[in-house]
């Protein structure tokens, strides 16, 4: 049986070094680099259930969140594990398919699983009541109440759109947005662009796409058409009368990609298009299109560190938010 | 407090029979179906403490995989929470990053929390001595004795590959693929195709890439060079002395789409391309490429269900397979 001696001797650290680093605390980062080696090389276990027993707790979290499968999510999950994991936390991963029962429904599971913490995206409209009971992080969305919020600077997201296209000699700009999927944060998204537009007096439309109530499949054929019908609108002969389009997603914005390829129009000569998110194409390795990026991995380990902190009782800001770059 | 009669009440059925769909015991898919609209709706929440103190179970199962980002794995992991959650169980999800400590420390952390089993994507060459104590399934991997083994029909996966690009007028194929992630079953993609070529008398090389023991990024890097001085070296004046290439992942698959199209080679035209695993451009929602396409969803299910029988003491097959398409 490898004990904390035994980690804190092939470190070469102090025992109470050890400790820190199991308990979360401060220690340098090169001392914790050593322990986590040691602690992974010699295979010791942390013995969570005596330890949760003296400490009431169980290192365990839940991470909350629509559909792993959206490649957004899966980066924020693969983070958040990544983050908690050096915690030495064990996360339950939940899907809820935007379904606000399963939502609550895992929200009672976590807390009737003793969870130390749940960070959410969460589609709900009213904040759980489950947020009396135990620390939550919620991403992008803002609650009244006890649940602290997490995001990226939406508004300048959606101003950097704006600054980029303008700078590139856009001057009849459209926003395309889909139902407000986390309403909340991500709407700075498009008040960011409309606001800089109108300081530029650039002139600026937007496109709503309606509620997302459907699959995601049926949501992609229903907004493909409506943007076709859109397209199609607002071209003569092969002129479109707009010359950029910022979308509220990359997902979103992949859909404008190929209804303008399809109608011939070139981008960027003809149209500028700028997305939001940051994702990556899965085969060249390379952003889908040109985008306002989250910072999905700092946004994640900020996450559980203020979730760490919200365990220990600590008073955090309602809302705390990072910067998105071009 | 809702109760089970409450549950059967409202979902017009005998409480035996909600009791059977709580212990994921057989009931018809519409009675199945009625009792968990039910307990949804009314949120009857198990209460997983007690009856695990009963029965000796926390229905709780831990997923470990190399990494979710990777998109075949999160819809691995995505049809794995489903199935789990619809038998009332929760999953850790755990990433190894294809690190055997990482995954030998997740493995003996699964035991610690008394998970009542694990699916495991394993990156180890020997079989964990955990599977001693614990019900363990593994994708894609053979191990000789406790574990049991899910896949898809990998061989004639590969024979599906060459007997496409044949009827498509293919006459030098190529196969290409990278160091065996994971050894044993997906080898025989590569056994499937060249067996086929052999049989139709069609010429056909391999090329190797070598072991995945970079980052996936510097990986991809590298592969694209090999591929790319690998293609060079087998075109003249624009013409390939290959007309077919099949790779063993649809990820690799994009590498030497990228590759083709910068050397100005057109495809299907010149060259036929099919990769293996079915994964769907997230820009588009269609195939990335012609494609060998797993089963994810079955391929989940019938994980979860093989694991469940194996908790009850049942002596399963050691490798399960179900068929591919093209």
């Amino acid at each position: 049986m490898v004990t904390i001696k035994d980690v804190a001797q092939d470190a070469g650290v102090a025992v109470g070094t050890v400790s820190k680093v199991i308990n979360g605390q401060h220690v340098s980062e090169k001392n914790r680099k050593k322990v986590e080696d040691s602690i992974r090389k010699l295979g010791y276990q942390i013995n969570y259930y005596a330890k949760g027993f003296k400490m009431q707790k169980t290192f365990t979290a839940a991470v909350i969140v629509p559909d792993v499968r959206n490649p957004f999510f899966s980066e924020w999950v693969y983070y958040l594990e990544q983050a908690f994991f050096r915690h030495g936390y064990k996360i339950f991963l939940c899907n809820t398919q935007e379904d606000g029962e399963k939502e609550e429904y895992y929200f009672k599971m976590a807390v009737q699983n003793k969870v130390d913490g749940i960070v959410c995206i969460s589609y709900q409209e009213k904040e759980t009541p489950v947020s009396e009971m135990v620390p939550v992080i919620s991403l992008d969305r803002h609650f009244e109440q006890r649940i602290s919020c997490i995001c990226s600077d939406n508004y300048h997201g959606g101003e950097l759109a704006a600054m980029k296209m303008i700078e590139g000699g856009s001057r009849e700009l459209v926003y395309i947005r889909s139902g407000s999927m986390i309403s909340g944060e991500t709407l700075k998204r498009g008040i960011g662009f409309a606001d800089y537009c109108k300081k530029k007096k650039i002139h600026c439309r937007e496109l709503f796409l309606g509620e997302e109530k459907e699959s995601i499949q049926k949501r992609r054929k229903l907004y493909e058409k409506e943007i076709r019908d859109f397209v199609k609108q607002h071209t003569r002969k092969g002129k479109p009368d707009f010359d950029g389009i910022y979308t509220s997603t990359d997902w979103l914005g992949g859909i404008v990609l190929s209804v303008l390829s399809s109608q011939g129009i070139s981008i960027p000569d003809q149209v500028q298009l700028v997305g939001h998110d940051g994702l990556l194409d899965q085969a060249s390795g390379e952003y889908i299109l040109s985008t306002i990026v989250q910072p999905v991995k700092e946004l994640a380990e900020k996450s559980v560190e203020l979730l760490l902190e919200k365990m220990k009782g600590t008073e955090i800001e309602p809302i705390t938010m990072l910067p998105v770059t071009f």
